[in-house]
């Protein structure tokens, strides 16, 4: 079995795509960049753990896919420009197939945005993935969380729990009618809205990827800008599939607190609106406005018939019992 | 059980230094972070697993003092001036007593080196802790492994070998004549040597930290520059307690291969040898000169009979069975 350096050497370095901003990459102590000068360096980072995030016996190229994909909504979400990333992997043995099959979920995804794997290593342990990943906004900030304002117009882009409804359907709690290939697709290969996120500065200052459900990632933007928000749930963007599965149930759990869509919810001031939507109307990506940001706090939604559901289920806490 | 959120703003937000050049810190989907336009940007990451790294039952503060210890090393190693940092913690439960233990180790040694805490996240599941760091090199770039030359002097910093005779002081292989508890500091709360990292671009090119033992590191420069290293193990730099274990044993391969020193080994032109030794006589980590860098390949010691041994013992690699 080969030693770490090895697998370091064969598996990560010229894995990804290779950036002239990139002055020293993988092995050695530190890899060296150079940042913009007129820009603001935008850093996150995501672990995820198997048993917890996904199980044991998870395909290794679809965990490479989107571990970074889950890195990318965070830059997305930042209205941020990705350019390189590290990765730490711990594996129970050094699995060079593993490793390999990761690697091309992964390198995939990072091709796709131009993004340099720079650093890492790998250690023997539990399974599990951790990933820093780096890239720039312009020097006036991107889109934060504390940044709605009163009367502001709330979206979001694509369509709302089509990843929360694949897993249903995964784990034998719902029969599909008809055709889910789009709907898994959606659950295994997210598309981080990078490019969306980008566009968005001219118009909004305030953005969440929308991993644990709408109404969580909400309450975020609503805790941290010191506002409430008001959803009309007959504006949420639904997929045919889930469409039809809330008219089957009535059941709005599905859109307002499954997870895992990757999607954006971003707020802008209502005299931006009709502006923003002549633009955004030629873009790949659909946005739609769902509801407006009020006084007060937490995350109210109005159903089809009128009545107001009060506080809408927050979502999936890692910690909660 | 509070909620992930919970726990991130009570431990992590307001630990550690409080930079004017982070724009926006902990709590968003990245940080916003403002890099000098005339450095480039040094980063770095690091796991440590329990069972690997450390053990289940290691004390709390102890492994959040050196698990940043451990990257802090690593920017030391490249000259860098450490900034920020990222921590991603994997928890077998939600435990506030041993979280708060943690940062409290951590960002002890943050504030030392004026190190912010911008990012990060708290999940469930086997115990382990991922640090990404992030700091800045002159535009020169910093201490590169492959820069050694024919010729070069091979230096070390502080002390060999005392993290490895108190570890096995503690394992019960060695009993130790007289006082250890300086060895068991070194052990437990490694100085990374970032001031001597930083003053080393002046003279020197080329450095490592020495986590896996002198020997094994001094290999990566010589692969990664193409050369070969003859050590002078009479010029070896031993504390008291080492220096009679090998008097006592005749076993080098305590300061040659065991790891956690957390020392530089940087390499410098011979002629600029008298000026750097000069200049370092007033530093406060005493520097000494082992070795040569030598044409040819791997790392040979000469003992202090004038025998040579070829081929220096590899340290600790975590895949190598």
């Amino acid at each position: 079995m080969p030693g770490e350096f090895d697998l370091i050497r064969r598996f990560f370095m010229d894995a990804t795509a290779d950036r002239p901003d990139v002055v020293l990459g993988i092995g050695d102590d530190c890899a060296l960049l150079q940042v913009p000068g007129d820009r603001l360096l935008a850093i996150s980072s995501d672990t995820l753990v198997s048993g917890h995030h996904f199980t044991a016996d998870v395909d290794p190229q679809a965990l490479g896919y989107k571990a970074l994909a889950v890195n990318l909504s965070d830059m997305a979400a930042m209205g941020a420009e990705p350019a390189w990333a590290s990765l730490c992997i711990t594996l129970p043995q050094a699995d060079e197939r593993w490793l390999k099959d990761f690697m091309c979920g992964f390198s995939e995804l990072a091709a796709c945005f131009d993004v340099q794997l720079v650093g890492g290593d790998t250690t023997r342990g539990p399974l599990s993935v951790s990933i820093a990943i780096q890239g720039f906004t312009d020097r006036q900030g991107g889109l934060r969380r504390d940044a709605a304002r009163v009367g502001d117009r709330i979206y979001v882009s694509g369509t709302l729990g089509d990843a929360g409804l694949a897993l249903r359907v995964r784990q034998g709690r719902y029969v599909p009618k008809g055709e889910m290939c789009t709907l898994d697709e959606r659950l295994d290969r997210p598309q981080p809205r990078v490019a969306l996120g980008r566009r968005l500065g001219k118009f909004s200052r305030c953005a969440i990827d929308i991993s644990d459900g709408l109404g969580s990632d909400l309450m975020h933007i609503c805790e941290q800008s010191g506002v409430g928000a008001m959803l009309n749930l007959d504006q949420l963007p639904l997929s045919l599939q889930v469409g039809r599965y809330v008219a089957d149930t009535g059941d709005w759990s599905l859109p307002l607190s499954a997870g895992d869509d990757y999607e954006l919810a971003f707020t802008l001031p209502a005299e931006l609106q009709a502006e923003f939507e002549r633009e955004a109307g030629s873009w790949d990506v659909p946005v739609t406005c769902v509801g407006t940001i009020e006084p007060g706090e937490g995350v109210r939604a109005r159903l089809p018939d009128g009545r107001i559901i009060e506080e809408v289920t927050r979502g999936y806490e890692h910690f909660r019992t």
